[in-house]
């Protein structure tokens, strides 16, 4: 089989990550181009020693290129919709960066373009690639878990973004419990029917200023019956907090945090091991690998994606209900805003 | 010192733990008395055992009796407030089990009663004595976890009770979660203001039919700002899952389950330990002696109780308040059950 | 069935536990009698709280007394052989603290009368009632563990004796691994065939005055053909580390320390729980129980003792084989010692 | 700074790996050339792939180009003492895979040709940089332990290599327990004084008679006066099973097994986590990444190697000491085996 040629759009963080780790570590794809609307000279000998053959400052430059199979769109997030849906047109495979957008319309018409040009959309949730939470997926598929009752997931951020960053991201639900809500339906096997916000302004009165909060707790109820909670908070001192547990008629799996070694200092004081791996980058590198070796079997072996556009609309739906609930005090069914 | 002299009334499964834990670890104490309505043979037996010299089927009879400085009341829940007011009027001090009642009016005149005869009134909150969850609480007021921020407690029995049981018991909140109210408020040193409860009939639809649900998640606010989760379920196959979590803004404080053993066994298959303890007898065996040496001490020492009256009847406003909202499917202010 | 009538022997601390456990704990037992050649005042009373019959300095009282059935010997040690010898002739059943003695003849003795009256004869190696090593030797009585290959044990005091006490203690082999010695059998089901003992004095010089050693490690070769480790230091300061590991065909058991609780605190430093339970009292406070009951069912039931003479017999040469080979500088077969 | 131009001799399993890794993860080292006596077709596409520009049969051609700084010698075992000494010769900085030879003499006269030639010469003990040892090192140079009194090592294999393996790798002292020979070294901080080791054939008679063990466990004295155990099994059912302990006066450092992942399942049956990683590949392979890089910094900043040809050398002593303990059934002085 030919190497799936393979083009990123943004060169900022995450751009940097999906494009090393196509070079690097998977085999069955080629790094073909990177393109960023501000590269600059030292992302330019960057993009040059992967290997990448189309460096450029014009997204198009992608499109129009023959030998561009698919797109990884790590763009900022107001572009997503309408360069994912560009990109279909050029009918190219599409990697999309969570959210595809925060305007509903707008991610509808980036799922419909791609199902028109028939390529393959998934979206960039890659805590379900993670190893802690696949193994629990795989327990509870197994049955060794049951029929799912309850889940819970703590998802905690050592550190808080800027107010001013916060102010822009769209809220803590959009921003970082989206993540959540999507691992909550993976793990679930079912779409989320109804939901409770409890938050609070409680690590940076700033974050309240801007009108976020800053600590949250959703109740979920799923349409199998289950129900769930999610809490966040902006500020863990311990460390990037990543837990999750589903508890079910014959069992449950727990998955607690990942460490940077197992090693444990015994004194007078107490027994002492380390704090959890620092955040995201750390946490999840791996699961940044395994999503796009995901990606890449989807368009070479002609499947489904792994998170499809309609997850990534599903998730942004549960978090615009958990903004509502949290705005007007009540239970909010996602009917509310899938309906709108 | 003289040794406090304790008469316990009622002589089921409760009683018999706190009559044998008197007479056996408690050095200030003396085991002076039993009463049971249906006192057996065989529990007669028992009693003289233990050294009781006091044995009998009328309640009374502790309340007569001049060599007699406190009494256990460990009846069924609906003769809980009469005992009380008629051990207070007797002048005997109080340690009464949980619920004191379901009807607040009654709660309020135990406590009233207790107050006017000026004895210690304590009820049977035994877990605050857990040695976990007391060590979270050392740490709280230590400073170590900084301001309470999010509590999350996860209470699951390893078997429901029979529907029969379960519709008479006042449902789960009353009968089950009104200790994790408890320990909720214990830990985050604040009253309860809000509360939202999702419910679900998953482990037995008998319980449903007997109108309650037994898989129940409750979302906290407290006065102080904090928020909380409690979840319960009425069966969780692998044990009694008691775990409590605080976090705060200098880092969290959790308590895992007890196990019976530390032994793992390393197999081909996997690295198998033991599941927690089984139930409530074994888990909190040792916090039964620690409430009634507490219990002990206020009386000797003349210091208040450590779960007072009051305390008893908070939990109960928050379990109605839960119970409220889970049939309103709103979120409840307990203000609206206190002020009724 | 009647309750054993127990006499205890020698009030010091080993004493006062098992008097206390009787008392209490097993309701097919009663205390009798408590004898101490030093029978204090305070001694007395406590022991008249207890309800025993007989209190005396005289241990004679115990042997002649009809109503006596078995005697728990918890003097020192130095009469541990003679005071069985006595017991044994009186027709008592016996439980008497490890060591029997340190001279074989005189254990040799002790073990001949009490096999010639025909009474139960148990020696108080408590550990094998702990309830973590008992799990591993379950695990490997169900096969779970295979073949027995490899058995490593760990036992390490908190602080040191004082360097007197040392001096008479007979030295760290019989003093302190005599414990591990009798683990290690036990794990084992096998005899243990060849010692080899490495050992230095890294605690106190004052120990190595004395002429002993307080760190060691011993290598052990048992008649099955496995292979075995056992270190003790006098000093960990992180408190008492008891840990027993056992590896074979099919997989291995691991026992980990006993904590105070389970709590962790995730802090900005670490995450930090509690040191181990501080030494034996704490940590062996059930299996002084357990064996007690042990005890008492092999006089009632007519079994063989848990722990026979011929255990402590054992015990002893092997820690007087460590003994040798740490002089001698060489492995050291037990038989050497046996056939002496 | 200019990179650090590399050749790699021997493209077997371990070659490939420190080709892979200098070629992916090493910005400041290029992979210059590959060579092999047996060079498959499929290895060179593979060379080529990872842009190497010498590929070759004949090792020679790493020491003629002038574009080569230095070699990475992954050949066979008795191959390593020669290849050093050409590529000392012909001046390039050396990293030689382990064990350097079992001839002494050999072993001596790479150490000398390196020395003469002004080199750096590293061997492979690539475990020093594991993340669990390497943080117990740091504890104790910051002091946490305290003065070293005790180290104890698990090093078990999850399957026996081949009987005929067995044969021609030098025993288990030379071929596994080597690496754990200079893990005692590397965490005591001291070189190894005398050894006594106990042996057995428990795992697979083939191996016996090759006239090898399959179990081991080798105590250890250090010149500091710290004492030691290492125990080998050929086979750990569960798994690679790599621990490391040390204990000292103020405290102590233990390292657990590396799992796949953290989640725990929670069933009737007990409390199920994964077994370790299964292998050296899994679970050193950031181990192998961070000694090449170490080995760059060395070269590029001038220092001494992290592993010098002395470690290699001290640890054959060891192993031979070992081997010729476990034949002469008593302890030998490292001493007798560097003097003869």
């Amino acid at each position: 089989m030919d190497s799936l040629r393979i083009g990123v759009m943004g060169a900022g963080r995450i751009g940097t990550i999906h494009a090393e780790n196509i070079a690097r570590f998977i085999p069955q794809a080629v790094l073909e181009g990177i393109v960023d609307l501000n590269l600059t000279a030292e992302q330019e000998r960057w993009a040059k020693g992967l290997g990448s053959r189309i460096i450029s400052r014009d997204p198009a430059d992608l499109f129009k290129a023959s030998g561009v199979d698919a797109v990884i769109i790590c763009t900022s997030t107001d572009t997503h919709a309408d360069l994912s849906i560009a990109a279909a047109e050029a009918g190219k495979h599409i990697f999309c960066e969570k959210p595809i957008d925060i305007s509903i319309p707008k991610v509808k018409a980036a799922i419909a373009a791609a199902k028109k040009a028939g390529v393959v959309f998934q979206v960039g949730f890659n805590r379900r690639f993670d190893h802690n939470f696949a193994r629990i997926r795989e327990y509870t598929l197994a049955g060794s878990v049951g029929d799912v009752q309850m889940i819970k997931i703590s998802s905690r951020d050592p550190a808080p973004p800027s107010p001013a960053y916060a102010a822009v991201s769209g809220g803590i639900f959009i921003d970082m419990m989206i993540h959540d809500f999507d691992m909550a339906r993976f793990q679930a096997g079912s779409e989320i029917a109804e939901v409770y916000a409890a938050g609070a302004v409680l690590v940076d009165p700033e974050i309240g200023k801007a009108g976020d909060v800053d600590t949250a707790m959703v109740t979920l109820r799923f349409d199998s019956g289950a129900i769930g909670v999610i809490d966040n908070s902006r500020k863990a001192v311990y460390g990037y907090d990543q837990r999750v547990e589903v508890f079910g008629s014959r069992g449950a799996a727990m998955a607690e945090n990942d460490l940077p070694n197992t090693v444990k200092l015994y004194s007078e004081t107490g027994v002492t091991g380390e704090k959890p791996l620092y955040f995201f980058l750390e946490r999840y590198k791996q699961a940044f690998v395994d999503e796009m070796v995901s990606f890449v079997n989807s368009v070479q072996h002609n499947k489904p994606a792994a998170v499809s556009g309609e997850d990534g609309l599903e998730d942004i739906y549960a978090a615009l209900a958990a903004g509502k609930s949290l705005k007007e005090k009540r239970p909010v069914m996602v009917d509310e805003i899938r309906k709108q």
